[in-house]
């Protein structure tokens, strides 16, 4: 039997798979304005790359969930509202801003679908794993982030305060969304045939994300 | 001879190229703006993979101008201003708007460079009239904005005002980047080898243009 026939974790991968779907697709819009926001061309076709890559992740992601015979509109639009509120409520006013937004909060969701990985079927787990693949994003907003307060160390203040409060309101949406879809309890919390992490293993992942939240922040030259 | 061993004609080609490259990642930056705006999930996605079609365009235009021997960057630079300048004048403040802007700033675009086709060298024709093939986005945006004058007429008016602004102001631009590039007046001019349309020419197709702006504006449901 494959953990596909369990009608709990299929719909727990559906629920995973649109809220990820949905994450790229946003990330795509959030990269694109911030290639609207970019000081020179060549930094401006870079983001927009950046936002291209995510936008096919969203393609790959809608597909495997129209090939499951889900809806992929309807696998996404529990998650609209939260991911919508998330960005609305972090609107980078700077380029800087945008790109320690684009790395922390790639970074953590990278971080949260790795740890979610463990509990997936090889195929889902598979894709997941490709789609969170670190594209090369990083390098450009740590060099870009190290190289600007460098030029005005006063800068790094600030951009420490956005990056506590784009991890504030990270956990404020993933928890709204946790309490709203019992999908991810069942998954988290597992079943004798599928092994979970139960809640002390939730907390412990949650502790580990913040961690590695802790040290990309100190990458980009910045107090988390 | 190759027209292009013709270092006027070179110039012009690399100023078309240029141009037409910024305004392609200008209109990723704008129609991923649209998605950003739009009411539902799957005019989101439609929106996105047509902001991703223009980034394709824009990579295939500076890969040509790389593969000419010129530099992409500064190809692009001399036209950043105006494009951007245009932009900024003409920021839709609804979907609506973006839709008419994409609809309209595109058929223009596809109009002006379908005209230039006919002055150039049969491989930067080809290029050009690929970039500038419609990808759909036309029925898209009638379709949609049909819709919107069925449900609420008196959007109507709002929206033909705001084309005849999108028209004067693209307008307003392509004459300031004409007065400052002469390699356009070596193009449409022309030489014994290669001949032009003359001034005479050149109005006639501006007259060309803003009729067939006009029948676009119509088939949007909206006086120009």
């Amino acid at each position: 039997m494959s953990a596909l026939d369990d009608p709990d974790y299929r719909t727990a991968v559906h629920d995973l798979l649109g809220l990820l779907a949905y994450g790229e697709l946003s990330a795509f819009e959030r990269l694109a304005a911030d290639a609207a926001m970019a000081p020179d061309i060549p930094a401006k076709a870079a983001l927009a790359g950046m936002a291209v890559a995510e936008f096919h992740h969203y393609q790959r992601l809608a597909g495997r969930l129209a090939q499951m015979g889900a809806d992929p509109q309807t696998a996404m639009e529990s998650f609209r509202e939260p991911v919508d509120a998330f960005h609305r409520s972090t609107a980078p006013s700077t380029w800087l801003e945008g790109l320690v937004k684009a790395y922390v909060g790639d970074g953590i969701g990278q971080d949260f679908y790795t740890e979610v990985a463990a509990f997936l079927d090889p195929d889902t787990a598979t894709l997941v794993t490709d789609v969170m693949a670190d594209l090369g994003h990083s390098a450009f907003a740590v060099e870009n982030v190290r190289a600007a307060i460098e030029d005005d160390p006063r800068v790094a203040g600030r951009l420490a305060l956005w990056g506590r409060r784009l991890v504030g309101e990270a956990l404020s949406q993933a928890q709204r969304v946790a309490a709203e879809r019992d999908s991810f309890d069942t998954l988290f919390v597992g079943t004798v045939q599928r092994p979970g992490i139960g809640l002390g293993g939730v907390s412990a992942m949650f502790n580990r994300i913040i961690e590695r939240h802790a040290r990309r922040m100190a990458s980009l030259g910045l107090a988390s």
